[in-house]
C-alpha cells in the first residue's frame, strides 16, 4: 500500500465543483472513475481545495491510496489518457502515508480575473467576470494590502462556514492589471477594447486579485473579490477594509462575486 | 439606407465557422439572427475573414446594409444581448456605401497559439494547440523572418484554395514565447508545467505565432503554423522556407495545423 500525491488541473466550467455529490458530475468523481479504470482497484481521492462548481484550477492536489505496483511518477502520464480533455494531471508522484492534502500545513494561491472593458472577450467567458464599469487598481491593491497578516476573517466567510475558528494568516494579496491581454491585441482596427480609454478614462484590461494564505474559509476568496470590485468601482474607500474585518460580520463585507473568475493556482506544503 | 461596420469577437468552438452553411449553426448566422431581431427587418452580413470551423476571433469585420434609423455606434451594446456569450460585438459604425470587409485594402493580423509543455491545460484547451515534444521557438522565429516580403504562398496554401493568384505580401510574422504564462504561475508546488525544464531541457510555454499581411489564401496561416512547428520540433530546417516558397506546390510544406490554436486578432483598412 503507498500513498500517491496528484496535481490536478481542470475547467470548472461543466462540473458541480471538487466534491461528490449526488446531484451532479464533479471532478473528484472523475478521478475516481479514471483511477479505478486505471488501476484495477477502487480508488477513492481526498481533495485539498473543495471548490465550488465553475471554479477553475492549475494545481489542485489530491492523494489516494493504491496497492497498484505503476510507479507514482508514471500515474499522470496514463491517467490523462483516461480523463476527459477538461481535466488534466500535471504531476503524480508518492508521499508519506501521513500526508494529507487538507491538514498537512499548507500554503494556498488563488486568482480572481476580471476582464474590465466596455465589451465581453467571449473567448475569457469562462474563466474571468466581465465588468464593465471602470475599476481602479491602485485603490483595489491598497484595499488588499489590509488583508495581508493573521486576522478573523469571519466578515469574508460565507454564514455557511463550518471551520472551528475564522482566524487565517494571508501572506500576500495584490492586485495588477494587465493592459492589453483583455483581448491580447495591439491598437489596431479589431481591437478597439484592447489598451483603449473607455467612457470615463480608465484603461481597461484584465485585472488579477491574487492572494496566497495558509487556509481559506469557504467563499472567502470571492467574498474578498466582490468586496474589492466595491472599492475599485469607488462605492467603498480602501481603509473600510480595516472596519470590515473588525466587524467579525459577513454582512459587513460586499457581495460573493461569481465563480467562474476563481482559479485555484496552486499549493505549497511546508 | 446605410452601411455598418460591426467588430465581431467569438469563440469559434461551436461553430461550423463563419459562412452560412446548410450543415451547421455559424457565426454568420447568429448575427444575421440578432441583427433581424433587433432592427426589425432582414439582414445579411459579409464578412472580411471566413474563418473556418474552431477558429476564434477577436476582431473579425462584417458589413451590412439597414434602413434602421438606430444610431450605427448604438448598434453593438443592443446587438450583444442578442447574441449568444460566445459572440460578442466591439464596436459598430457606419461607413461609406462603397466599403467592402473583403475587397478594401486592409492588413488581417491572425495568432496561432501552441501551449508546448509536458502536460494540456485544461483551461486553455478551446484556444490553444497542445504540443508536447520540445519546439526550438528561436530557429521557429527565424523561419518566420523568411516569409516575410511579397511571395508566392501557392505552397502555403490548400489545394482547395479559389484565389486568382497566390501572391500575397506578409508585414510582419514573428514567433515568441511567454514562459510562465502557459499555466499562469510561479513555481510553487501546484504549477509544475510552468517555467520548468522538460525532460529535453526545454522551458515549458506558451508560443505565438502572429502574423500580418494584406491577404492570406485559403489554410494559410495553419499551414504556415505546421511547416514552423516542424522548423521547432527540428524535423526542418529553418532555411528550407526558402524552397518551400520556390516549389509553389502545397506538397512541399508542413500539416496544417488544428484550427482550434488559430484566431483573428484585427484588421487594419487602408
Amino acid at each position: 500500500m503507498k500513498k500517491v500525491k496528484l496535481i490536478v488541473a481542470y475547467d470548472g466550467t461543466n462540473y458541480c465543483g471538487w466534491q461528490v455529490q449526488p446531484n451532479g458530475v464533479t471532478v473528484a468523481e472523475k478521478l475516481n472513475e479514471a483511477l479505478t479504470a486505471l488501476l484495477g482497484e477502487e480508488i477513492y481521492v481526498t481533495g485539498a481545495s473543495r471548490t465550488d462548481a465553475g471554479v477553475h484550477s492549475l494545481g489542485n492536489v489530491c492523494t489516494f491510496e493504491t496497492n497498484s505496483r505503476m510507479p507514482a511518477e508514471k500515474i499522470s502520464f496514463a491517467l490523462n489518457t483516461y480523463l476527459p480533455p477538461d481535466i488534466a494531471v500535471q504531476d503524480s508522484c508518492e508521499v508519506p502515508m501521513s500526508f494529507h492534502p487538507r491538514f498537512s500545513k499548507s500554503w494556498k494561491t488563488y486568482e480572481y480575473r476580471i476582464l474590465n472593458c466596455t465589451f465581453p472577450n467571449p473567448c475569457r467567458r469562462l474563466d474571468t467576470l466581465f465588468y464593465h464599469y471602470p475599476l481602479d487598481v491602485e485603490r483595489m491593491n491598497r484595499a488588499a494590502g489590509y488583508l495581508v497578516g493573521e486576522h478573523d476573517f469571519k466578515s469574508f466567510a460565507s454564514i455557511h462556514t463550518q471551520s472551528e475558528t475564522t482566524v487565517r494568516t494571508v501572506s500576500d494579496c495584490t492586485v495588477t492589471k494587465e493592459e492589453k491581454s483583455a483581448n491580447a491585441g495591439v491598437g489596431i482596427d479589431g481591437m478597439p477594447n484592447a489598451g483603449k480609454e473607455s467612457d470615463a478614462g480608465k484603461e481597461e484590461g484584465l485585472i488579477t486579485i491574487r492572494i496566497r494564505g495558509n487556509g481559506f474559509l469557504y467563499n472567502m476568496v470571492r467574498i474578498i473579490a466582490g468586496t474589492l470590485i466595491e472599492v475599485g468601482s469607488g462605492r467603498r474607500e480602501p481603509e473600510e477594509m480595516l472596519q470590515i474585518l473588525a466587524a467579525a460580520d459577513r454582512s459587513a463585507a460586499g457581495p460573493t462575486a461569481p465563480a467562474h473568475g476563481l482559479t485555484m493556482m496552486g499549493i505549497e506544503y511546508e
